[in-house]
């Protein structure tokens, strides 16, 4: 793939990323950033590092000695619910100099308030949310949506290093506030993981007569599961336009069910 | 595509296949037909005598004339809903001899009843339900599903003849009985177009951080508004299955709401 890549992005200077949540969305994301040759170094609330020394990252149980090992960029990836507990636990003072900290969490505004109540005055804070996860970016991340907001960046370059790992792969790179990502989010991933879900306690399975557009449903049913219930909570609970969504979702369903008995009713008036 | 078919299906005979109901579907699967040689009339409400014209079929506004017009097969095409009026209105006096009637609602129980009901103890009776459309089945008919039950034959030639017609594109041909089929629809198609007319409702529209999922919501809301909302009532009416379909699917959706009502809730409690 790096054959096409233009030369304008292609020379993106080398990071050491530190990742915080080792789980299964940063593990996708490392492979990456591996390849393009990064230093990556990790630390988690499970302990990783037989699967991290398999990958050549450095895992450490200790958080201190995980800040302290000089990273210009400090990625968190823990879950939406788990943000803000594991942010007040880290010892910040264990930090040599000011790093970059990314967050890719699937909620936005809840996740820049909580890194700037936390971290200390002098980091720089970029949120960003890859709109892609390891079964839509299974084949690589061409034309797949990046969203970012620059929130308080002052080392230009390194933030701008950190953006070309996915400008090179080939994402749709999207400046827009967390706000409006809140907004339209609640409105596209919230609802497809709400349906995905439902289509789970609906338990369907696939039958000999699917149509296209049923098979479409039982893919969405096995995609939306391979996600953690708590990354649903997540968007629920830590998204403000969501509530909304939700309250929208049932009001729909409420009208076109009436919409049908309201048909059903008239049909069996006629056959009377 | 002709030229990978092979022998013992390429040779079918061209049947005079008369049409009761040209709207859209059986528009598209008359193009089809008239591609394989075979020879069709139509009948309808609406007069289609200009576009039967120009797609070299006999159009007839007298039904009448329209049975008494040497018909191997009557294929009926009109809408769930108006199935038993028209058939009901079909003075069956004028066939000059037995023929076969197909018909390809997507609900079965019901036009297999209705069909036994109405027609002449002499004709013969095959339902299908071909499990795509315009849509799913624009690039060719290959793979796609189609469902039938051989209700009352006689004539096996006619029927093999006109079940060539879909072997012959290449469709996964499915036997089973029309209470069958009404069961694993209601499940799979049902659900489908509860979801796509559910999505119109919520006026779903692409944004500029689109996931797949999301994506594919969106396609699926405009496939089922391709289709009229007649047909997505008469799945629901004339399908006993759907009725306990719409049940389940508010009662999973109910599910779902308490299991993230809860999880929110706990949430609150620990961050008190
Ligand atoms: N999956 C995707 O497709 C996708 C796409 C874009 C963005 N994201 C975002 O990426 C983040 C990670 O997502 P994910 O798919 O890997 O699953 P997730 O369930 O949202 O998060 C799993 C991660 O959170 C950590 N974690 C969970 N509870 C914790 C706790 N109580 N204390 C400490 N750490 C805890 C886990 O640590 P351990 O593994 O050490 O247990 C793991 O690293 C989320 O914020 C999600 O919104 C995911
Ligand atoms: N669309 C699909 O993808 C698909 C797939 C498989 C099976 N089917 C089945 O195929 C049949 C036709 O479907 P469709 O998509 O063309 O749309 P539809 O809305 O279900 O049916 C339209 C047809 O019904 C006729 N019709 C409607 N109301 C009538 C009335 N009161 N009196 C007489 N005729 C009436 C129309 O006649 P005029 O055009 O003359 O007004 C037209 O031919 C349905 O039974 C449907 O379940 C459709």
């Amino acid at each position: 793939m790096s054959a096409s890549v233009p030369a304008s992005v292609s020379s993106s200077r080398s990071l050491k990323i530190g990742i915080v949540g080792f789980g299964t969305f940063s593990q996708f994301l490392a492979k990456t950033m591996i390849k393009q040759g990064h230093s990556l170094r990790a630390t988690s609330r499970t302990d990783y590092s037989q699967l991290c020394a398999d990958m050549g990252i450095a895992f450490f149980s200790d958080v201190a000695a995980f800040l302290g090992a000089d990273n210009d960029v400090i990625m968190i990836c823990t879950s939406i619910l788990s943000l803000s507990q594991v942010l007040r636990s880290m010892p910040f003072t264990a930090l040599k100099q000011p790093a970059l900290f990314v967050d890719v969490l699937s909620v936005k505004e809840y996740a820049r308030d909580t890194l700037l109540q936390v971290l200390p005055e002098d980091s720089d804070v970029l949120c960003t949310h890859p709109m892609f996860g390891p079964e839509s970016g299974k084949h690589g991340w061409r034309d797949l949506n990046f969203m970012y907001e620059r929130v308080r960046v002052r080392d230009e370059e390194t933030c701008s290093s950190f953006l070309k790992i996915f400008e090179i792969e080939g994402c749709r790179m999207l400046e827009m506030s967390c706000t409006e990502h809140d907004e339209l989010a609640a409105k596209s991933q919230f609802l497809t993981h709400t349906i995905g879900r439902f289509l789970s306690e609906m338990d369907i399975e696939s039958t000999p007569i699917d149509t296209k557009g049923f098979e479409a449903l039982v893919q969405l049913r096995k995609n939306t599961e391979s996600n953690s219930f708590d990354l649903f909570s997540g968007l629920y609970i830590h998204n403000r336009f969501a509530k909304q969504e939700l309250k929208n979702l049932e009001f729909a369903f409420e009208k076109l069910k009436h919409k049908l008995l309201k048909r059903n009713d008239e049909e069996q008036e006629v056959n009377q």
